[in-house]
Parts: structure tokens; sequence; C-alpha cells
């Protein structure tokens, strides 16, 4: 609730020209109330920062190369529509006087698809000359500027298409080339097991 | 000198921030003087999109995917120390209210791109299943975001590795497999032609 109205607010102004004042409006929260969660306004950035680690949540799937490719495309479903993501991933993005936390928000993202990829490999499923780090980096790296591209051509509404070309493009340089023909990059259908 | 101030200013105060008072302050300009050149702020931070329109100056080479591997690499190298580039770069990152010159400076960037690839696709350099459009969108888009990444985690200095990463995973995936072995990711020594 809180976060929702923060987001809102930065969505407005910006995380330097929002305040706190703004946030207690929308909230209708005492400024005490809101204190006791959160002391400063860099605590409410860095709460709406974390909740991408939390949307970051690696599918179970026999082959963990598939699921490093879940992971973004289950990232990118939630992305389009959930403003709270979308202020997370804005933070991190834009240079603004909150800074401290976004290296860290990088890194958070980078170790779930590292943990996926060194799997991968200890499987035998990524060629033998790929880099496992500078990799997950890549796809971390990779990702943010896709979805933004596709923020500002259609508000995201691409972003699943263009998610898809990412790994169509990436996996021959990344797969063992057997594993090629068994990893699905597009989209499952959306049913009721999806978030 | 109008656009180094500016960057100057963008980069203190982000683009909503700024005011033509503060840019004139650096120029030392009267404000008739800027009106006559730009005669809004909006036109200045147009101005300063385009600087990265100007810096993407496709190399001659003769295979066309290594001179759109080297203007990107290119790119990195300018963009690592010209401050008038990095708050162009910047103004089409952020949501401000600047929105309108961001679509047409991504195009452009991807424009670019398309041309060198559909010439490379023309000369058999492509594998047959990579679209131009998608893989030229997909290159403007990941450099975006990769440049992002190394800018908040090293302030660019790593830029021209993580450049190389991008084109060593992307190119088993776009080019013609018995082009590969002639294709080099890692920057061309600085020698006095290069700029």
């Amino acid at each position: 609730m809180i976060l929702e109205a923060a987001a809102g607010v930065f969505a407005e102004s910006g995380y330097d020209g929002a305040s706190t004042t703004a946030i207690l409006a929308r909230t209708g929260l005492t400024r005490g109330a809101l204190y006791h969660h959160f002391p400063s306004k860099e605590d409410i950035a860095a709460a709406l920062v974390d909740v991408q680690s939390e949307a970051l949540v690696a599918p179970e799937r026999p082959i963990r190369l598939q699921a490093a490719i879940d992971l973004t495309l289950s990232f990118a479903r939630k992305l389009q529509r959930d403003p709270v993501l979308q202020a997370g991933v804005r933070l991190t993005v834009e240079q603004t006087s909150f800074s401290e936390g976004k290296v860290v928000a990088y890194q958070r993202s980078a170790e779930v698809v590292l943990a996926l990829l060194a799997e991968a490999a200890e499987r035998g499923e990524l060629r033998p000359d790929a880099d496992v780090g500078d990799v997950a980096d890549l796809v971390v790296g990779a990702f943010t500027g896709v979805q933004l591209m596709s923020q500002i051509y259609t508000e995201r509404r691409d972003l699943l298409h263009r998610t898809s070309v990412l790994w169509r493009c990436l996996l021959p340089g990344i797969a063992a080339p057997e594993l090629l023909p068994h990893l699905r990059t597009a989209p499952e259908p959306v049913d009721g097991t999806a978030k």
C-alpha cells in the first residue's frame, strides 16, 4: 500500500521531485506511521528496488537454461502491468540522488541468473567457452536496455517479443549446440499457474 | 559550447530541474543570444540527443558485420569520455517531461545498425534465419542496457569489455557460421586514425 502510493508519486515527480508529504497524502497515513515503516524517502526507494529481486523467482525446469529464459519472460510479463515493479526498475535506471541501492539491485539480479547458469554449466548445457559471469551480467544488462526500448516504443506492449528475440539471438552463443532444438524462447501461454 | 554548458547543468539537476538561467550563467551568453540558437530548453535537449546520431558513423570495413561491431565499440569509446554524448544518452534513458525526441533517437540509432545489417545480409554474412529489423533493435536495446550497467558499476570504465562480450555472445546467433572466425569483437588498439 505504501509502496504503491510511493510508486505513483515517483512516477509523477521522479525521485528527487517526490516528497514524503505527497506520499503521505496518497496513503492517508500519519507521518509517524510512515516513518515507523520507512524512516526516510531513501528507505522507500530501497524497498521499491527490492521488489525486483522478489519478482525474480527461478521456475522449476528440467533444463536450467530454460529456467533462466522463463525467469526473464515471467519478469517481463510482471513488468508490463505492475506499477511498483516499474517504479523499482526506473529507480535503477535513472541518475538521481538515490544511488547507493542501484549497484546492489543489478548485482542481485545478476546473481539469480548466475546461479541458474552455473547449474546449467555443471550439467553441460552451456558451450565450454561461455564465461558464466560475463553471460549473467550480459543477460541483465541487455534485458534492462531491451525493456527500456520497449517502454519508449510501445509502453512495454512488445516486451515479450523483444525478450524472445534477445534469447533467440543469444542462445547459439551460450548454449551447447545439441541443446538448442530443445529450448523454447517464446513465452508459455498464460494459464492458471502463471503469475 | 552551449551544449557543453547544458550537458553540465542537466548532469547536475536532471532535465526537469535544469533552468535556462543556469545554462545562461555557465555560457556567459545573453538570453537573446541563447534563444537565437535554441528557442526552448526542449530544443537544447533535442540537440543533445542528436549528438548520438552524429557519433554513430559506420566505419569502412570489407565485412559489413565487422563495421557494425566497430561502430558500437567506437561509440562506446566516445561515450566513456564525452560529457555531451553522456548527457544525450541520459536524456533518452530517463523519464522526464522531455519525451518527444526519445523515440526518434532510438530509431535513428537502429537505422544506422539496420543499414549495415541489411548490407551484411545481402552479402551473405548473416544466418538466413536472422531478422535484420529484430537484430538491429536488439543491438541498440542491448547496448543501451549494457552501457547503463557499466556506468553504474564502473562509471563506464569496463564498457569496451562489456561491448565485446555482447558481440561475442550475439554473433553465433546472427552471423553466417563460416564468417565467425574472421570477426573481431575486441576493440582495435587506439592509433592515429581512431577518433
